[in-house]
C-alpha cells in the first residue's frame, strides 16, 4: 500500500519468445505511438516518444533543456527536483504555478500532483506556459496519474507552446515492472527527446503489452470506475479510523491524522506499508488494498 | 542473418507475475550487479551500471563527458558517431587507437570491432587512456562481441584510468529484445553515470533474466563452443561460394568478395538479409544461421 501503482493489472498475454530474441522493430514501436496518440489525444502538430519508465525521461529532460533554474511546483514526487539539480539546474520550490517567479527558465508541476491531487487549472498551465516560452524555458506536466480523469491533460496546450506531458504506463495498467512511459510534445521537442533516447529504448515486451494494453478502451473504462469505487471503500476505512481525507488521486489517497507517524510505525509493525513525508508528521499516503480483504486487514490494523 | 544476434538464446524460465506488477526492487538490482561484477571480471575499485540496453548508455555518455572532441576507430559501429555529435561533441574518425590526434579529448573503441572484429592491443588502449586522461577525457571501450572471448577485456584499467567498458547482455545471450546493458568503470565515472541514469532503468524481467543468465556459466561456456564452431562452418559456406573471409567474431563474419553488392540484392531478393556498408562495396557480414538448413539454404542462394 506504499504505491501508486494499480493493484488489479491489465492481463498479460502470452508472448511469442521473438520480443525477447530480436531488437524491438520500427513497426512495433510505430504500433506503440499509434495506440499511445490515440489513448493521450495528441493533437496534430504534437508528436509522442516513447522510454524505458516516464522515470527515463524525467532524467534526460534536464539535459536537453536550455540552462537555467527551474520552478517546481511542491511538495511532489521528488525525482524532478533530484534530476534537474543533477544535470545543474537551480531548482526553485514554489507552492503554486502561479507563483513562479520570473527568474525560472523551466517549471515542474505533477497534474494531478502527488501526493495531494491538487489539479493546476488551465488559464495557470497557458499563462505559465507563455512566460516560459518568452525565456526558452519548458514547462514539464508530469500526469503520471491522469488516467484517471483524462479531461485534466494538458495535452492539447502542446503543439502552440513549450509544454511536454510526461504519461507513465506502469501506474494505471498496474505494469511498473514493465518499464514504459512517453513525452507528449511539439514535433521539434518530441525530435530532440528521440534523437537523445536513440534507437530501441522500449523493451520488445514492452511495446507489445503496451501497445494491446492502450488499445484495450473497454479495460481502462472498467478500471477507472473499479479505482474509484475501491478508492471510496479505503476513505471509508480511513474516516472510520479518525483520518480525514487529505487528497489524493482513485490510485492512492493522502490522508491526515494528528497521531500519523505513531500510526504509520503501528502500520509498519504489522507489515502494512504506507508512505510518511518528511514536510508533514500528520499526512499520510496510501494506495489501494487489491480486496475487500485487504482493506478489512487496514481497518483491523488500524485499530491496535 | 543480418544481425550478430546468437541466434540460441539462453532459455527463459517462467517469470513470477510480480516482475511485471511493481517496480523492481533493490535487491533485485544488487543481484544482477553482483552477477555482473563477476561475469565481467570486473576489479575492486571499479564499478558497474545497468541500463536499458547498451544503446542507452552509448545515448549516455556525449551528455556527461567533459565537452570536446571525440575520436572513433572505425569504420565501426555507426550510432557512436551519432550520439557523440547529437549531443554536440565534435566527432573525428581514425582508423586505429594510435592515431588518434591531441585535438581529441576522448576516445571510442569497439573491441573487437564490428564489423571487422579487429582487436585493439593492450598497449595502445593504456596508451590513450593515460593521454586522455592528461586532457580529462575519457575512453570508451565498447565490447558488445567480447563474451566470445573474455580474455579481451580492458576492465583491469577500469579503476586506474578514466575508461569505461560497455558490455551488451542481448547479443551473446540472444535477448536483445530484453534491452539490458552494463558499463564498468571507476567508481566516481559509475556514479555519475547511475545518478543519471535514475532509479528503475532496467524492466523486472530485465533483472531477473539478466541475473540468472549472467550466473549460467555452464550455458556461456557451451555457447562460445558452439558458436565458434557455428562459425567456421558458415566460413565454409561462403569459402566455397567464392569469398575471402576479412574478419568478425563468432557472433558475424565479415567476408569479401568482388560482387558483394551484387550478391547482397540476390541474396535479398531470396529473402536472405546481411549487412552491407556504404564505405565499401565488396564486404558483406553474415550473422550466424541458427541450424544446419539455415547454412544450406544460405549455400544454395549464393549459386543462384
Amino acid at each position: 500500500m506504499s504505491t501508486g501503482i494499480n493493484p488489479w493489472p491489465w492481463p498479460i498475454p502470452n508472448l511469442p519468445e521473438s520480443v525477447w530474441r530480436r531488437l524491438p522493430s520500427r513497426a512495433e514501436a510505430d504500433a506503440l505511438m499509434a495506440a499511445a496518440r490515440k489513448t493521450y489525444g495528441t493533437p496534430d502538430g504534437a508528436d509522442i516518444a516513447a522510454a524505458a519508465g516516464t522515470q527515463a525521461l524525467i532524467q534526460l529532460l534536464p539535459y536537453l533543456a536550455a540552462p537555467g533554474p527551474v520552478a517546481i511546483v511542491g511538495p511532489t514526487y521528488s525525482e524532478h527536483a533530484l534530476a534537474w539539480r543533477n544535470a545543474g539546474h537551480p531548482v526553485i520550490a514554489i507552492e503554486h504555478l502561479d507563483a513562479c517567479p520570473e527568474s525560472a527558465v523551466h517549471a515542474v508541476v505533477v497534474n494531478p500532483n502527488n501526493p495531494d491531487g491538487r489539479v493546476a487549472d488551465r488559464a495557470s498551465l497557458l499563462g505559465i506556459a507563455a512566460k516560459l516560452r518568452d525565456r526558452g524555458g519548458w514547462l514539464v506536466v508530469d500526469e503520471a496519474f491522469a488516467d484517471i480523469n483524462p479531461s485534466i491533460s494538458a495535452v492539447t496546450l502542446c503543439p502552440d507552446w513549450p509544454v511536454l506531458i510526461l504519461r507513465s504506463f506502469g501506474k494505471f495498467y498496474g505494469l511498473a515492472g514493465l518499464r514504459l512511459g512517453f513525452a507528449v510534445g511539439a514535433s521539434d521537442m518530441i525530435g530532440r527527446i528521440a534523437a537523445a533516447l536513440g534507437p530501441w529504448p522500449c523493451s520488445g515486451p514492452a511495446l507489445l503489452i503496451g501497445t494491446a494494453a492502450l488499445e484495450d478502451q473497454p479495460w481502462a473504462d472498467r478500471t477507472r470506475d473499479a479505482l474509484q469505487q475501491q478508492a471510496g471503500k479505503l476513505d471509508d476505512v480511513l474516516v472510520q479510523a479518525g483520518f480525514a481525507i487529505a487528497g489524493g488521486t482513485p490510485l492512492f489517497r493522502l490522508a491526515r491524522h494528528s497521531h500519523g507517524l505513531k500510526l504509520h510505525a503501528g502500520l509498519a509493525r504489522q507489515h502494512i506499508w504506507c508512505r510518511s513525508f518528511d514536510w508533514a508528521d500528520d499526512l499520510l499516503r496510501f494506495g489501494l488494498p487489491a480486496d475487500d480483504a485487504g482493506l478489512d486487514r487496514l481497518a483491523v490494523a488500524l485499530r491496535e
